[in-house]
């Protein structure tokens, strides 16, 4: 099952993609795609669900125009993963970590996957890096087995995880600072559920710079593994509802390829995860 | 004026401290003390409030043994700011820092100022940090001055800046990992708007673990002060009402006590700042 969020920020209507690729409304079953709801969002509601569109009971929503949201409002955390690919590690010139490193975005830099990206004031090395994003379904804590972890996941999305890095990496070295800025979270187009994704090690991510391909990794090379993510993360703070855990980047950011140029006003970043759909971010200045 | 939440977690009552010191129920004006009310809580709003409480128009809330929540509903995200008092840098064995370090906890580790505090499972070096935490009232991005920082300020209050000391240190140098545990951010007893306080610069803040005197510091210590904070965290990210900024602890962690022991079940932190009321917690394990 594929949940979308249309309409203007701040005013986005709740979606899901039927079969036969249009968006209907599902305003009349719940008021947001939100914590609240993707707990509400096991088996059995996600067959209700599947029921109604199959009957005919949702209203078709014309996407014609429409731009689409972040397919989760308002996430209580963004928890993001550094150097989980080994040759993302090597380009960062980082050795690979010995166990996961865990920072934080706040959750209003998260914004729509075609919406405009801001290079920050005073920024000088804006760069992206395409990941593969977990949105939580249920409260977890201490999480001990993998198994465990899998259960907690409401599903997946496409996320580009914005960093300027001069702000990351030579402003006092916490990372939160390069993380943080406005409009550094495009995530979606659809969170895709769990039982529809099956293995998430196993999708392919590319991200294009101007039509440029600069990405092309796959989830089958984390050093950790999305279940072990979530396992671990749970050890250090309480994941709810609606959270997002972003998984981390493979090679071919900014920084691992000298000489190429960063991210500037006009550029045009496009972000793709298989099945998971595709992003498109025009750069603007802050 | 003196705002605070009264009554068991999750299903607090927003209230205020009339000058009896006796609290009064604002739910009649408000369903909670978050962001968007502290957004309207400008002049205007803060005389009506005290006209109503003059009045005699808001119900008596009767404290004897009801819990006092955090003063503020979830809050969109804690900013915290590392090493800002010269001593305590020193006592961390850090220079101190040529501009403010910047991290982040989950709004979700916020609890009461009375609350159990709980040691973390494999938890080791679980310590204390008395600091001022900064409420914001209005949207802040790219701030320029330090007038207009103190000008997006709704108040201040006291916390208490739990961390873990092997998790922020030893376990990749990411500090939010050793800030992210559930209980980890006591806040309270009360919000205090910036109009009561006035100059943030000379609050004494004072920490005892098991009655004894462990923290003895004042605002005026601070090597970056809070306008400048609040100026300085906004050219990194987008400051909305009801975000808390707590703004660095002075010396007397047990970090910088040899042979002090960390923190342990059945402990009693009591932490106050003047002003601002005061918090005791116990510790407990999770």
């Amino acid at each position: 099952m594929k949940l979308l969020r249309v309409g203007p920020p701040g005013a986005e209507h709740p979606a899901v993609l039927g079969p036969d690729g249009a968006a209907y409304d599902l305003s009349g079953h719940t008021p947001e795609i939100d914590g609240r709801f993707l707990a509400g969002l096991d088996d059995a509601g996600r067959a209700a669900l599947a029921a109604a569109l199959a009957a005919g009971a949702l209203p078709r929503l014309d996407l014609a125009g429409q731009r689409i949201g972040a397919p989760v409002a308002r996430p209580g955390k963004v928890v993001g993963i550094g150097l989980n690919y080994r040759d993302h590690a090597a380009e960062a010139g980082m050795p690979a970590p010995s166990e996961p490193v865990v920072f934080l975005k706040p959750s209003n830099t998260v914004v729509g996957p075609d919406d405009e990206v801001l290079v920050p004031r005073g920024g000088e090395k804006t760069d992206y890096e395409v990941e593969l994003a977990v949105v939580i379904g249920r409260t977890a804590r201490y999480l001990e087995s993998h198994r465990e972890a899998l259960d907690v996941i409401a599903g997946y999305a496409a996320v580009n995880d914005v960093t300027e890095r001069a702000f990351q990496l030579e402003r006092g070295g916490q990372w939160d600072k390069g993380k943080s800025a406005e409009t550094f979270t495009p995530l979606g187009p659809w969170l895709v559920t769990a039982d529809e994704v099956g293995d998430p090690q196993r999708l392919g991510l590319r991200l294009w710079v101007n039509g440029e391909l600069r990405q092309d990794g796959n989830t089958s090379e984390m050093i950790f593994p999305v279940a072990e993510l979530v396992r671990y993360v749970s050890r250090f703070m309480v994941l709810e509802p609606g959270d997002v855990i972003i998984t981390g980047t493979p090679a071919g950011v900014t920084t691992g390829r000298p000489g190429t140029p960063f991210l500037k006003p006009s550029d045009v970043v496009e972000v793709e995860v298989d099945g998971l759909g595709r992003q498109r971010q025009v750069l603007g200045k802050a």
